[in-house]
């Protein structure tokens, strides 16, 4: 039997998973977990500018990667819930810092703008720490009915994404590769494999570590993970040369502007797109096994190539 | 049979604990594993820019105390060693956060340029984010022997005292304070049990939690770690405006030039010297049922009345 809802009839009538309410439904959970997780206490400012930009839209996209491999690999939404939240913390707190005066310099982000436009640099900083110390706090105080053994992997795992080894040794390579055009595709690539593509792995491992999943499964999810955060990536390169400003919800063509060194400068845009497309092939492939249980992962690695926001 | 380094005895041939050498050898153990935790990948420059601040000396007071009431209630210093690093992590990413031009705006933390001046601010943010990211993974990834849950209930209790409910928190009142020495004492409470107070309870609770100590005896040891906290920023504030700046290893008087209100400023110095006497005597107090095994807390809680830095 076809939900409706969830499926739609192709023309060779086979049934063809929609995206795009599975992603309206998913992100609506999200969001309202989102929401309940930090309450405004004393001192209000550095809560409310902890929920500014926690709660300041975007597409949830990891936080729906966590869910969805964890119900691939067994588990439930309920389980993987707090860690779906701290993944989108540790997201949002790298936004924050990274759009600050000392880094890119950002006024807008998703479309407002950004948390120490509004609430001043020190401010920010706070907040980007508040809500990374939380992140983990927040896993740890209120994830239940699963082994602890594998919440303290999955907390290992996610320092792992954030710190030097991870989103914060990508940001520093891109910082000192600013200005230099002429960076090799090697270094561009450990650039996006830290500062991106670490934290979608991270998303997706960390759902299929609270459902208790094989190594086996993890290698395969992990490489899947690998392959989409690259292409992603390539994409929003694309993006920054093809887009409006009013689409992508930031300002456009600020990679030119740096003179930063990007997969078209490097390949040109056709060249980076086939890439983009290869590795999304490559990430589909992984999940052969899974058959129809992984529509939704299969359909958000295309939907990543296809977007334009 | 009295251990020689570690008593001595004084007039009366009752035993007396030794601190100066406890503190050192304690210290020596605690600098070897955080020089141990950290080593320097690609991209060097942010683990060195940790590594310079992690690494600068102090007093690993927090790390001390933390492997102090796991030995007193019952566990070793091995399990605690990971916790005791990540607090001492923890302590200085506030450190390199709070020194920035947005925050304090210090050029020298423990007579060492700060991270800021060496690196840059970019670095110096980064630095601070992962070595606060990387505490959380430590004590994850490194904690053995041990139940999973109890590793669990460290990490809540590490995320909670850093976020927006401890240290982020106190440093966000903190500013709000500044340039108005007019705050009530109740505030500037509220300030110091959160930005140092916090911390520190953290220290000596997580040590007890690894032990597996009863919530009795984590009661008793949390009212020890709020009682000396206090104590030790009341001592702070007349620090700074009676010590040099040699002595400090920090700019003194910062407090007065900055119109901070600071309990000498609230209470005259002589009446904050009799508050944190006070604090010291009821921290004491708490440890009563653990006889000799609590010495070192006792002349730690001691130590904090006489310092001079």
């Amino acid at each position: 039997m076809v939900k409706t809802d969830e499926k739609s009839i192709n023309s060779d009538n086979a049934a063809i998973f929609a995206l795009p309410s599975y992603l309206k439904q998913r992100k609506s959970l999200v969001d309202k977990a989102l929401d309940n997780s930090l309450s405004i206490k004393k001192p209000e400012t550095i809560y409310q500018a902890m929920r500014y930009s926690l709660l300041a839209g975007g597409k949830r996209l990891r936080p729906i990667l966590c869910l969805a491999t964890c119900e691939l690999t067994g588990g439930s939404i309920d389980m993987a819930m707090p860690t779906a939240c701290a993944l989108e913390m540790i997201h949002t707190m790298s936004l924050i810092h990274d759009d600050l005066p000392a880094m890119d310099n950002d006024d807008y982000r998703r479309g407002k703008l950004t948390n120490h436009k509004v609430y001043g640099e020190d401010i920010a900083i706070l907040a980007g720490d508040g809500l990374l110390a939380y992140a983990f706090e927040y896993v740890a105080a209120n994830t239940y009915d699963i082994p602890a053994e594998r919440i303290v992997r999955v907390i290992a795992c996610l320092g792992r994404t954030v710190g030097a080894a991870g989103l914060v040794g990508g940001q520093v390579l891109d910082l000192e590769s600013e200005g230099k055009p002429d960076i090799s595709s090697q270094t561009l690539t450990f650039i996006h494999t830290h500062k991106t593509g670490a934290l979608l792995e991270a998303s997706v491992v960390s759902g299929a570590i609270l459902a208790g999943a094989s190594a086996e499964d993890i290698t395969k999810l992990s490489q899947y993970a690998q392959n989409i955060g690259l292409a992603f990536q390539i994409i929003d390169d694309i993006l920054d040369i093809t887009a409006t400003d009013e689409e992508l919800g930031k300002t456009a063509g600020k990679d030119l502007q740096a003179q930063k060194a990007t997969y078209p400068s490097l390949w040109g845009i056709e060249k980076s797109q086939t890439h983009a497309q290869k590795l999304i092939d490559d990430a589909i492939a992984q999940l052969a096994t899974y058959e129809e249980k992984a529509e939704p992962l299969r359909a958000i690695a295309n939907y990543i190539i296809i977007r334009n926001h």
